[in-house]
C-alpha cells in the first residue's frame, strides 16, 4: 500500500506559487549511460516537505534497475515548502533526505523493522525516483534536521554513515568488542568510524587494494588524534593462497575444494590474528564483511571467535559462494544479514557528526556538478576516490 | 583449568566403603569397535556425586575421537554416594546425567555460555569418559532430581530434549512463529514437540527418507491428541532436482552451479510454501536445519522469510557448502550455529516431560543390554530405529 | 500527524451508494450517563475499511475523558467497505477491530512501539471515536482476519486477550518460567491462559474477592483439561495484616510505615511461596501486577525471586505507592510498565484462538443489546461478571 | 556450596616458602572502629593467586555486617605466588582484584549473573574476607592482569568503574541515548565517564550539594578536552520544592501526599528538561539514579521518556518510599535494579583505562597509609573527597 503516500494528484499552492524553473535530474536511461534533463515536479503531498537538494554523494548500487530511472540515494537539502499538515518543518529548514519510503503498513514496518519493509519504495531503485535532481519531495518524518555546523558536503554524505550505524546494532558493536572489517572502502571505514566512536577495543582491517589500505591506514579519529584502525592489512586478491596445494584424503570422505579453501583460510587467519595480538583471545567478536568475496567470507568466519558474530553486508553477482557451514554450527556463530537501516539511524548519523566523534570530510576526495554527473559515476566506479559529491545545484557551500 | 574439577586423587571413604563390583563400561577401542570390560572406577570429588547410571540412549557423535574411549553421553541413574560438601542430594535420588563438564572459569562460563567453554570437558569425547558404565561420577549441580512419575527410559534420553530446549533459545522459538524442520531423525522430531509446546503458530518438515517421513506424521501431541507437524514433506535425497537444467548466462557474470541450485531451490521451496499455506506470508519464521546436507541449507534460506532466522543444527563430514550468501544479506536472515545446550536446558527438558506436554516414549523403539552395546550401535547407524536404548544395568524398570 | 489518517472529508461512492441506516452509537455524555443515539457516519478513507461491527466487549478505561465520547474499544465485524487502495480486504470479510491508530510517523512507532505512539489516537479516549456503533472505519491493516471458526462472541473479546500477548511479551514470559498473577478479573485470568499456552511451569494468582477465586480455580485448559492455574489464593483485602503491628527501631534509623508493610509483605509472601511449593527456589521468575494495590505491589516484589520481572499493569486513581525500592535494587529486579498492545498482538491472540489453545468462552458470562448498554457497564462495574457482551446489532450469532 | 572455593586448609610450599612478614588487615571491630592488625595469612588454592595489594581505595558499603571483620573491595596488586594448577599467572604480575566469590553452581552463575549468585562471598561482607591488608588470596580467573601503563592508584579504584561498566548494561547504555544522572559522587561521575565513552548523546546530572555540583562541572572528558557532563543542576536538598502547597481535592479521591509530591516532581523535570534542551524530546532515555533520595526517584521518573529506562543504584537505609507507580505503567518505563558487577566488567574497565577513555585521576583527592585506615574513612564519610587511596603497604609508586 506504499501508494498510499501518493494520494494527492494535483501540486497544491504553496509549489505552484514559487514557479520553479525546470526540475533538472540524472536520469540513467539505460546500463551506464546517464543523462541529465528536466523531470516533471514531484507533488508535495499533506505530509510532506518539498526539498532543494545540495550535494550529494556518489554511487550505485548493485540491484537490477528498469531504464530510465532517476538516481541518487544520498543527498540533503533544503527545504522551499511544506505540506498543509505538517508542523515540524518550515521554508528554509537544513535537511538529511532518507531515501526509503516504507509502507508504515505491513506487519515489518510495524514492528519496527522499516528496513525489511514488504513494500518498499527506495530512492533510485525501480519504482521510485532518486534524489539526483533539483527539487524533490519526501514526508516530513523522513527529513531529518540538519545542525547549522555540519556542513553540507557532509551531510550529502549522511547516508552510508546512517548505514554504518545499522552496521553497529546488527553485529551488535557494544563497547569493549574487537572487530575485524573486510573491505577498506566507505562502508568499511565508516563502519570502523563508528565503532571507534562506540568505545570499539580493537580494529583490524583488510583490503586487496594497496592504495585503499594506505588510505585507511591514515584515517585519523577526530577523538584521539590517532588512526582509527589498529591494524590494516593487505591480503592477496588473486584468491592465491587460499586454496591452492593438494587435496588431502579423509579416512571417511574425500576433501572437497572449499574443504581445503577453508583449511587454508582458519592458516591464515591464525596469522593476522597473531600480527594483531588477537591468538589468545581466538579471534574477534565482530565480523563485518563488506567486499563480498568468497576468500573474505572463509577469513572472516576463521578469525571470528567461538560465539562470535559475522555481519554479510558485502554484496556481489554470485548468488552462493563456498561457506564454511561447519563452523558455524561448531563455533556457535551468528551470521547476520543486513538490509539498509533503521528509523533511527539518520538521527543517529546526524548526532555522531553533530557531536564531532565521526570525521566523514577525510573520505570526500572529489567534486562535481551535476551536469558531469557521468564523470562523477565513472570516477566512483575506477575505485580511485572514496567519496565523490556530485552539486545537485549551485549555492550549497559549507 | 577444568582439572580443577579432579582435585582429589584419592577415593573417599563413602566409596570404598561400598565395595562395588568391577565398572563395566563401553569402550570406543578403535572405528566402530566397541569392547565391554572393567573400567577403574572414577573418583568422587567434594563437590560431587556417584551415580549408578540405569538407561541410556544411544549414538555416537561425528566428532574425531583418540582411543579407546569409554562412550556415553545420554544416561540418567540412581545417586549410590556424595562428596562432602553436596548439600542438594542424598543416596537414592534419582538424576539426570548433565555429559558437559564446563571449566566454570573461562570467560564464555562465566557470562552464561557453558556450551562454548574454552575448556570443556563432554563425556565421550577426548580428555573425559561417557556415561555407558556401571558407575559414573560427575558434579551434584550437574545431576538434576527427576521427578518421580518420569520413566527410567524418558528419563536416559533426556540429553536430546536438552538439546532441544537449546535449539528453541538459539532460533528463538517464540510463540505464534512458523518453523520448518530439515532432517525427521530424532533431533528434528525433538524440535518439534519443543516447538509445539512452546506454542508454535504451525510446523512444517521434511526428510528424503519416506519411513522417517510417515514416523513424523504419526508422531502425535500429548496436549491436543494430533500430529504434531502440521505437514511433513517428503523430499529428493538423491539431490536430483536441485541443480540440474541448463546454465544461465547472465548480463554481467556467467552463473555458477550454486547459483543454478539456489535457483531451483527457491522455486522448489516456493512450492512447499504454497502446498503449507505459507505463500502468502512469503516464508516461515524460524529454519532448524538438522541435516547437514547442502540441498536442505539452499531450500531451508529460500523458505525463510525476510528477516527470519535459521539456525544450523545439522554437522556433517564437509566443512563447506554452497550456501546462498546473497540471500542472506538481502533478506536479512539470521543464520545461527548451535553447540549442545545451556545451563537451564535439562531442568527446562525435565519441567516438560515432568507436565507431559512432550513426550519422548513414542521415540523410544528399541531396547539392548550394555553387553549387546555393539548390537545397539549398529542399530543406530541403520537409520531404521529413532532412539534405541542400552540397558547399562539391570533393575531400572520403570 | 495523526489527521493524516483523515485526509477525506468526503464519504466515498462506495459508502453512499449503501443507503446505510442511522448510525447508533453507545455515546458517554456524562460521568456515567450513557446514550445510545445516531451519530455520524465515519468517512471511509483510501487505506480503510467500513465495519459493521458485531458483538463487543464491555468496559470503560480509567482514564480522563472529555464528554460526550462514543465508547467501546473491544469489537470485531463484518466488512461492507473497503477504500479504493486496499487488496488486503474485500466486502463480506470478518474482521477483528485494533482500537488504536498510531500515527505511524514518530520515532516510537518507527520502532516499533506503536502502543506509546506519540500522537496515539485510541477508542473510546479522547480524540477518537470508539467501537461500540452500528459502523466503525479504520484502516485496513488495523483490522486482521477472524478465521471462520472463532466465533463472534470470542472475537469480540479479542482486544483483552491480545493486551494478554502483549503482557507475554513485556514481561518476557519465556517457556519453563513460574509465574504470580495479582487480581482474577479478566486480564488476571487472559494472562494465565496465555502463560499456559506458552508453557509457564507453574501459575499462581492472588485476589481478595472470594468468587473470584473461586471462578479462577475453575478456568479449565483447552488443552489439559485441568485448571490453567496451579495455585489460587485468597488474600486478605482489607490491607489488614500489611502494616499493622509496631514499629520497630533500627540502630540507624526509625522504620516507616512503608517499611514495615513491606517486613510484613515478605513474610506473608514466604507462606504463600511455601504453600506454592516455590521455597526452595526463593520466589517466582515473573510477576504481573494487576490490580493497581498497594498491598499487592508489596507482595509481588516480595514474592519475586533474585533477578526476577516485575509487571505493573493494574491502575488506580492514586499516582504513588508505597513501593520496595531498596529491594527493587538490591534483588536486581525488573519493574516494567504496560501500554496496552503492539502491532503483532491481535494476529497472535487470533491464532492462539485459532489454534484452540486458549479459551475465552468461559469468561463470557452476560450478554446485552446496544439499546440496554447503560445496563452492561453496570453489570461491569458491579463486579459480579466476567466479561459482559454488548450486541451492537442483531445477526451476529455464533 | 562456595566452600568449595577452600577446599585446601594447608598452605603450600610455594607460600610458606616465602617467610612472609605479619598480615597487618583493617578490621572493622565494632561500628565506625577501625583497628589494623596482623590477621591469619589466606591460603593458597590450587586455582588461586596471592598477591600483595598496593593501593586501594575507601568506601564502606551500607550493608550491615558481624564484627569483626576485614574491610575492603576495591584494591590491585602484585601477584606472589601462584596455584599449581594455574597457568594463566605468574609471580610478579600487576593484577586487578574483583572482590565477589560467585559458586559458580548455582543458576544464576550457571546463566552469566554472577552478580546474584545465590552463595556469594563478597569482600568486606559477612561471610568473607576484605582486600584492606599485606596479603591477600583469590581465585585467578578473578584476578584480571593490569596493564603496565594504568598507574596503582587507577587500579586501586577499579572496582566502582567496573560497577559503571554493569551499570552500562543493566541500564542499556546504547550509544545516542540521553542520560540523567541523580547523585554527583563517584558512582555518578564514573557513569557519566562511561556514558561518555559509549558515545552518549547528551549526558545531564543532578545534585544537592554545591561543591559536588562545582566538581562534577570540572569533570574534563580526556576525549573532547570538555566537560564530560552537558549540564550540571543543583537541585534543592531540604526536599523543599517537592510535596509542599496544598492539597487537592479529585472527583473520585482526596490526593495522597505522594501524589502532590509527585505533581510538584513532573513540573520540577519539566524546567530542568527545559533547560537543558530536552523538552520537545519529552525527556531522557535513560535515568540513573545513585542518591537513594525519595525526591530524586520521583525527579528520575518525571524526567525519564515514555518507554525509557530507569536504574536503581543508591541505597538507603529506608526499605520503601512513595514511587510513581502508575506513572511506570502509564509511560511503560522499565524499572531496572543493580547488583555489583558481572563478569566482563573488570576486563571492560580495564580496558577502558588501558585505551585511556576514562579518567579516574581526577577523582583521586586523597590518599593515605594504611595505618591511618581511621582517618580515611572519616575522610570518606566527611564527604567532601571523591575517593580517597589507602596505601596496603610502601613500593607501589605509580
Amino acid at each position: 500500500m506504499a501508494e498510499f503516500h501518493f494520494l494527492n494528484k494535483v501540486q497544491p499552492p504553496q509549489v505552484t506559487s514559487l514557479n520553479l524553473p525546470p526540475n533538472h535530474s540524472c536520469n540513467l536511461v539505460a546500463k551506464r549511460k546517464i543523462v541529465v534533463r528536466p523531470n516533471d515536479l514531484p507533488i508535495l503531498q499533506p505530509d510532506g516537505v518539498l526539498v532543494k537538494p545540495g550535494p550529494s554523494c556518489g554511487g550505485v548500487g548493485g540491484r537490477p534497475v528498469k531504464y530510465p530511472i532517476v538516481m541518487g540515494h544520498e543527498s540533503s537539502g533544503e527545504v522551499i515548502a511544506v505540506g498543509d499538515l505538517v508542523k515540524s518543518h518550515k521554508i528554509g529548514d537544513r535537511v538529511a533526505i532518507e531515501p526509503g519510503l516504507p509502507c508504515r503498513r505491513c506487519i515489518n514496518c510495524k514492528e519496527g523493522r522499516v528496513n525489511i519493509c514488504l513494500d518498499m519504495r527506495y530512492c533510485g531503485a525501480p519504482g521510485s525516483v532518486g534524489s539526483l535532481s533539483r527539487y524533490f519531495t519526501l514526508p516530513a518524518d523522513m527529513a531529518p534536521h540538519i545542525p547549522d555546523h555540519i556542513s553540507w558536503d557532509e551531510a550529502g554524505c549522511i547516508q552510508p554513515l546512517a548505514v554504518g550505524v545499522q552496521i553497529g546494532k546488527r553485529v551488535d558493536l557494544r563497547p569493549h568488542k574487537t572487530l575485524a572489517i573486510f573491505g577498506c572502502g566507505p562502508i568499511g571505514l565508516i563502519t570502523a568510524a563508528v565503532a571507534h566512536a562506540y568505545s570499539a577495543r580493537k580494529i583490524i582491517a583488510f583490503d586487496n587494494n594497496p592504495d585503499r589500505v594506505e588510505f585507511a591506514k591514515k584515517y585519523i579519529s577526530p577523538l584521539t588524534g590517532k588512526p582509527i584502525i589498529d591494524h590494516v592489512f593487505l591480503i592477496d586478491g588473486s584468491g592465491a593462497g587460499i586454496g591452492d596445494g593438494e587435496i588431502n584424503d579423509h579416512e571417511d570422505h574425500e576433501e572437497t575444494l572449499g574443504d581445503r579453501k577453508w583449511e587454508q583460510a582458519k592458516k591464515i587467519a591464525a596469522e593476522f590474528a597473531e600480527k594483531a595480538g588477537l591468538l589468545e583471545e581466538e579471534g574477534v567478536d565482530r565480523v563485518v564483511e563488506a567486499t563480498g568475496a568468497e576468500d573474505c567470507m572463509l577469513l572472516g568466519i576463521a578469525i571470528a571467535k567461538q560465539g562470535g558474530t559475522y555481519l554479510a553486508v558485502g554484496l556481489s553477482h554470485i548468488q552462493t559462494n563456498n561457506f564454511p557451514t561447519l563452523a558455524v554450527s561448531n563455533k556457535e556463530i551468528n551470521v547476520m544479514g543486513l538490509t539498509r537501516y533503521t528509523a533511527s539511524c539518520f538521527p543517529s548519523a546526524l548526532d555522531m557528526l553533530s557531536r564531532g566523534v565521526v570525521d566523514l570530510k577525510q573520505l570526500l576526495t572529489k567534486t562535481f556538478p551535476l551536469t558531469q554527473a557521468t564523470e562523477a559515476f565513472e570516477a566512483v566506479a575506477a575505485g580511485g576516490d572514496m567519496k565523490v559529491i556530485i552539486k545537485n545545484q549551485e549555492g550549497f557551500d559549507n
